[in-house]
This record gives structure tokens, sequence and C-alpha cells, in this order.
């Protein structure tokens, strides 16, 4: 095979990966949002068929001699092409692992695994979803023992939401965060709680689905290219930069919930819409890695969001659309009460400060379940007795313990670490944003365009073109330093509570 | 081929184009649905990709000699395998009169199409809908002329959505319904008004949507099978007998407008989930013809939806929904509101008595379209003439006029007949099922599950089974009589102006 062939074996291989990909995303988003919910056997043969599909034209040996002639050029490639070729291999390097019945069988079990895990995490009935997780486990030790037999078999798992990422990696940052957190935590839970008082009213849902229309005003997401959609568990589901998907939960009972909601998966968002129109339609018109994915989602929904300047920003957007419920509270007093930190239950809800550690218990038992160590039926056990270890909470029932996240139903197990690494990654990428933008001013006036601008042209631009360590480098001016985050936790928190 | 191996390749071929179709209608059923506006080219690269798939599939030579295979023994095989290649043979003959990137081409530019056409009938420009209406008539054109170059053009598309179905039975049909219909018309036009004031009210939209749930109920249409959402255009679509949707529209300004929809849907709804388990998954697992599908949906919604005994059923949840609208309305007025007939614009609102005059309207614009006598840039002002003509209104707008209907912008030409045809089908069940049921008994009780059984046995559960004409003389016990439903709305329509 020539290049030439093999260059344009590559075009027609993504068209073809992309019409899959789209057909099965929309199957999958309209599973998760507007499906009946008898549809889901059905949906899981013909997402299972299509994954097939997929399958067959990744590991054809067709494929395998187009990426060995392109890769074989390597040096004289642009860097576009060499990326694509490269990520394509790497697709079919985990893909050749599994046999087709097997990928298929999967796809389809996960079909089924999010429609018994919603009504499982409903009735608190860790029983009724334990047979799905136990074969959802399996699969991911067996992929993990043929990807690296020779290595941990979580790091596997790890490599493939962050290309390199292992424990070696993570052990020690959460080992710093457990350190350099846990006294702070402690610290702060003997001071006197912020006034929340206004929180605990009623904030009717038709006014909070109004509220996400002017908070998507606020991140700059147009609404022609980004449609809201509604879900026990909030996502992102980007198809390119012209159809992007966020989901939020409305609960009566918090207007701060479906609020921060939004702002993650508008960061989210906002990546996807960014990539650079010569990646769309390529196998790079998407994220980095995971954990630069969460770096977005964590930096809007935190680090401006949770800021001071931010919360005078929404105030009289809050005024405007809740004014009983608003009445008599300030920006000091909003930002307060969105800043509470406390121990508690819902990894989704919690604070910048306590996060880490509900990513950290995550992280520990995943591994424990991955490695052998923890077998599904003792997960209940294990979560709760490390909520009250790690966070001194006592977890009432599985709906607010191990079953209250989706993600070990759609496979992804190995991905929660991103969400703390991410978080660090975004505290990092402040410090040199800081250097070029205002970004404080520009939070307080509710105006994030030159926020966006700034990441849109350091890593949303990009896609998958820079593998995540270069990105951050690129971005940062230096090496990724989890320093940055416990310092920035430190002093926010040292200030909020006086420590 | 051995037979036995023609259909174990007659069951792969089915598992790929239902997978296909599956996946195909999701994308389409999400871009009317839930999609960002800027998703539909994309989406229409997608559509248009897998199409291109199923097209290769079914006109493979390995089809053909498979379907030749087990039409050579069609007299030893039972009536679902015959019906099966059937079927197969009539969608391989028609698209194989297409080349593949036309179909292809044809199926995005019908993805635009109905982006395009939301958009103008918004802004009632018909000039910007115009450019792709033309290449849609102008496909269909090239394939009547493909499809039976002997006859006349519009004939060859009015047979794909009812095998056999002709000018020939068309032009009767219409005239007598002009000639028996317009003089009734006419007649109620000099009858005093009913009063209908209370209609002229605010309806909010969420009461609106828990009515569109009770409605479900009564229409015992299982809400984990069967889900609603919001549209332009309301429209069903089945994926299998645990996965239908309805859609409707909210006009704060009308009540009846959601209410008849969804009950129009519903009757749609019903069809599609009643189709036997063993037809599921097969090509037969849809209705039988497009009129036959249209029986069912208008007879729910006029037969049962506008009868005075049902009105009885519908006052008391109209009443707890509606407290202060409905004060002082009783069931009657209900029921003359319901049936009030007037020459008016929107062919979904009309009335029974002036329905089949819209659609008759449709019906000879799209023969003058196809047959080459009417250019697109005419439709307008021809719209309009006949409009004034036949229902004697002024069109104040294109919104009102030749753009409010979806049809045209997914290729519907020739499907508008069904709407007429399938009306009277439903009259003429009527009469057999009051030998067989209470019927009235059964909507005045709000119980329309022995209805809704009897419409199983005879009509639902034979998905495509059955040709049309076989099915209704079997369920009716008698040929097709277009007199039954002149003598069914001369009645109703009598008794209600007391002509």
């Amino acid at each position: 095979m020539t290049l030439n062939e093999a260059l344009r074996a590559l075009d027609a291989l993504e068209k073809t990966l992309n019409a899959y990909g789209h057909a099965i995303g929309c199957l999958n988003y309209d599973g998760e949002t507007v499906a009946p919910r008898n549809s889901a056997a059905a949906r899981g043969e013909t997402v299972g068929y299509l994954s097939g599909i997929v399958h067959e034209k990744i590991t054809a040996p067709q494929t395998g001699e187009m990426l060995d002639a392109i890769l074989a050029e390597a040096d004289g490639l642009d860097l576009k092409t060499r990326r694509r070729a490269e990520e394509l291999k790497r697709s079919r390097d985990e893909l050749t692992l599994v046999p087709a019945d097997e990928y298929m069988a999967y796809q389809q079990l996960m079909q089924e695994a999010m429609a018994v895990w919603h009504d499982a995490k409903l009735a608190s009935d860790f029983a009724a979803y334990a047979p799905y997780l136990d074969r959802i486990i399996a699969f991911n030790r067996r992929l993990a023992a043929r990807k690296a037999p020779d290595r941990p078999a979580y790091d596997a798992l790890l490599d493939t939401y962050e290309k390199g990422l292992s424990h070696e990696t993570l052990d020690p940052f959460f080992a710093l965060l457990r350190k350099e957190l846990t006294p702070v935590i402690l610290e702060v839970a003997k001071r006197p709680r912020p006034d929340t008082a206004f929180l605990n009213q009623s904030w009717p849902i038709p006014a909070q689905r109004e509220f996400t229309e002017r908070l998507m005003d606020l991140l700059g997401l147009d609404r022609d290219d980004c449609a809201v959609g509604e879900t026990e568990h909030p996502f992102t589901e980007g198809f390119n930069k012209h159809d992007v998907r966020i989901t939020t939960h409305y609960h009566e009972d918090s207007v701060l919930s479906s609020m921060f909601s939004v702002i993650h998966e508008g960061g989210h968002a906002l990546y996807e819409l960014g990539v650079a129109d010569e990646l769309q339609g390529t196998c790079l018109a998407g994220g980095s890695s995971m954990s630069i994915h969460e770096s977005q989602s964590r930096f809007y929904e935190n680090i401006i969001g949770r800021s001071r300047p931010f919360c005078r920003a929404l105030l009289p957007i809050m005024k405007t659309l809740f004014p009983a419920q608003m009445a008599g509270v300030d920006a000091e007093m909003l930002y307060r009460a969105a800043c509470l930190s406390e121990p508690s239950l819902i990894r989704t809800e919690a604070d910048e400060l306590t996060y880490s550690i509900h990513v950290m218990i995550r992280y520990e038992l995943e591994k424990a379940m991955i490695g052998g160590d923890l077998s599904t039926a003792d997960i209940p056990g294990e979560w709760n007795r490390m909520y009250k270890e790690y966070l001194g909470v006592d977890v009432p029932d599985d709906r607010r313990g191990c079953l209250q996240d989706s993600h070990w139903s759609f496979g992804a197990i190995g991905y929660f670490p991103s969400y703390a690494l991410g978080s660090a990654y975004g505290v990092q990428m402040l410090a040199a944003m800081e250097k070029d933008v205002d970004v404080w001013g520009c939070a307080a006036a509710g105006n994030l365009a030159p926020i966006t601008a700034w990441l849109r042209e350091k890593i949303h631009r990009h896609g998958q073109l820079l593998l995540p360590k270069q990105l951050l480098e690129n971005a940062c001016g230096a090496p990724f330093d989890p320093n940055c985050y416990v310092d920035y936790l430190k002093k926010k928190y040292g200030e909020l509570y006086s420590l």
C-alpha cells in the first residue's frame, strides 16, 4: 500500500467511524434522556450490532496495513496526520485484544446496565444492580490482563482515560491531597458554619429551567450548537462542534445543584465546541484526555463558578428569577454558601475542599475491584466504611452511597481520578491565564469571553492533536505540579474560614 | 442457494436492516425533537452514509438471489415467511431504481429540508424553502418515471404508501366527498354557531402537559413503552413494540389542538405497540399501509375523541386540570365545541366534515406537481386559490398555507390521501366493531380497552402480514365502501347542526 493509498483509506475509515460513532452516540443520548424505559433491550441489540461493525472496521487487517504504511513515514508527516494514525492505532491495539462477539455483548450489557442502574439507584437496591456491575468489572479485568499482563491491572484502565497515567502518579497525588487537605478539612469543621438558611427554600423548576438558559448565556453557549436535556445524572455528549448536548437534574429543594451541574457540563461543552475546524470529522475531534476534559468543566464550575467575583455577576440574575427566595441575600452570602465546606455524601455536589476525597475513595475502591481484592458484593460495605473513615459521614443508603454515580454502568472504571487530576490541572492553568487575562474582572462583569478565548487558544482548539502532558506544559509553561492545587485550596478556604 | 440458506440469509438481513433502521430513526427523532438547530448538516451526512449501507444491503445481488430462492417456493411457505420475502422484494425493486449516490444525497437533502422548512414555516418564508422542495419534487418525479414509466407519475408514489392505490380509486373517492359534503358544509355555515367562547382562554402549558399524561392513561399507552416529545408538527415514530414515541405541540391559546394531536398520535402508537410479538424484528413489524395507519389515528381522534360519550369522560379530567377555564362548561358544550365545523386554514386542526377537503386540495396539488403541471414557485398561489375555491377562506400567509405541513420535507409526496382514506376506513371499522363491542358505553366510561382490544385483534397484531385490502375486508366483513364515511358525516353533522 502506498502512502497516498493509505491516506485515502484513513480518510474513508474516519468518515465511516464518524457515522457509526454519531449513530451510537445518538442512541445512547436518546436512551439517557427521552427514551421510554422498556426500550433498553432493543437499543442494546442495535448498539451491540453497530459496535460490532466498528470493531470489524478498526481491527480489519487492511486497517493495520494502512496504519503501518502511514506510521512508517511518520517523520515526514504533518502533526495532524501522524496523530490521527497514532490515535487510531491506539484504538486498534486495544480493540484487537477483545474478540468481536465479546465486544458486542459488552456494548449490549452496558445499555442494559444503564437502565438497571437507573432503577436501582431510585430504589436504593444494590442487589438488583450487582450482577450487571459484576460482569462489567469482569470484562474490564480481562481487558486489563490482556492489555498489560505485567502491570497492575488498574493501570491499564487508567491509561484509557489519560495515556500513560498510572498508580505511580496517582498514589502520591492522592497521598499529598490526603496529607495536606485532611487537616484543613478538620479545622474548617471547627469554625462557624456560614449562614446558608436561604438555600433551604423551594426553588420552582420552571424558574430553574430559565436559570439554565441564563447560565448558558453567561457561558457563551449558543443554543443553536448546544442543547440541554434532563437526566438522573448530568453529563455532556459532543457529536461535533455544531452539536453538543449537556444535561442537568433539577431538584426543587436545591438551586445550587443544577446551577453547578450546568456550569460544569457547560465547561465540557465549551471544550467540544472549541475544537478547531480542521480536526472536525477526524478521530482527533475530542478532548486530549479525560483529565484535560475535567480540567475545563471543573475550571468553570469551581474556579470561576465558586468565586467571589462571579457570585457578584450571578446575584442579579438569581434575584430576578427567584425574587422571594433571594430577598436579603447579597453576593458575599451567595459566595459563602456556594463555598460551604463540609463532609457530605454526594460527589457531584461536594465542595472543592472535600471533593478530591470523594474521588480518592473511588480510586481506592476501583483499584481493589480491578485488582481482584474486592468482590462486587462487598462494594457497599467498603464504600460506607471509607466514607466514614475519610469524611466522617454515615451513608444512610446505597442511593446516596455506591449507587450515586452512573460511571461504572457505562463501563468507565478508571475515569474518576480524572476529576481530581483535572481540578488540579485547572488551577495550574489559572496561574498562567492570570498573566494574560483579567480573570476576576471578567468574572465579576459576567463576561467570560476572554477567559474562554484563552482556553480555546491554549487547550480547546488542539483537540487530541497534542498529548495531555505536552498540552498542559504548553498552556502552563511548566510541568504538572499538584502543589499548586493544594496551595489554591488552602488559600481559598483559609480565607473563607479564617484559618 | 438452498431454501434453508436463503431463510438464514433473510434472518440476517432483517437483523441488519433493523439495526440501521433503528439508528436512522433515532437520528431523525432526535433531530426533530431535541437536537440543536445547527446539527442538521452533520446529521444529514450520517443519515446519508447509513442509508447508503441500507441501499447496498438491499440492492446487493445476493439479496436478489436470496429472495428469488425463497419466492420460488412461495406456495410451500408459511404466510409470515412469504410476506417477509415479498415486502423485502418490494423495497428492493424500488431501491434498485435509484443509484446509491442519488439515494444517499436524497436522504441528506431531506435532513436539511426538514431544518430549512422548520425555520421557513416560522418566518412564513416560502422562497427560502422552495429550492429544497424543488429538489425533493424532482427526485420523486424521476423515481415515479423509473418505477412505472407507462402510468401517471403520481400513481407510482401513491403505491408507496398503499400498495395498488391509484388515481382510479382516489379521483372518484374525492369526487364523491366533494359532491356529497360540499352541500352539507354550505348548509352548516348557515346555522347558528355553537357557543365556543370558553375555548378563547389561556390554557397554561404545564397543565396541558399534565393533560397529555391523563390522555395517554385514557388511551392505555404505557409510558414505559411510549414516550412523548414536543415538536413543531406532531408525529409518531415506532422503533418496536417497547419503544414508540409520539409528539405534540402546545399552544397556550388552545386546549383542543394538543388534545386532539395526542389522541391522534396515540392511535398511531397503539397500532405500533399492538403488532404481534412474532413479527417484531422482521420487516412486517409496522402498519399494513399508511391509510390503515391513519385509520387508527383518525378513529381515536374523531370517531372516539369527537364523540358525545367520550366528551363526558373527558369533562371531569379537564375540570380538574383547568378549573377556572372549564367553569360552567358541560359535556354537551365540550362536544359541540370539539365538533365545531367551519372552513379553516389548518388541516391538523380542521373538523371532521371539512377535513377531507383539506386533503383533497393537497391531492390535487401533488398530482399537478408530480405530473409536471405545477412549478414549485406556483405552489403558494395555487394553494391559496384552491383554499378560496373549496373552503372559501383567504390564506393570510404561507405559514398557515402551503408551509403548514412537514410531509414534503421528509419526502412524503403521495401520503396525504391516506388521511382521508384512513378516515373512511375507520368509519367502516366502527360499523363492524359496534356488533362486538359496546363502543359508546366504553367511550362514556373512559374505558377504551375493549375498543383497543378489538382493533388489536382485527388490525394491529397483523402488522404487514396482510395487505391493506384484505385486512380491511377481514375486519369489516365487506369491501371498502366510501359511502359509509359520507353517511356517517351526514348523520353526525346533520344532528349537530339540525340540518
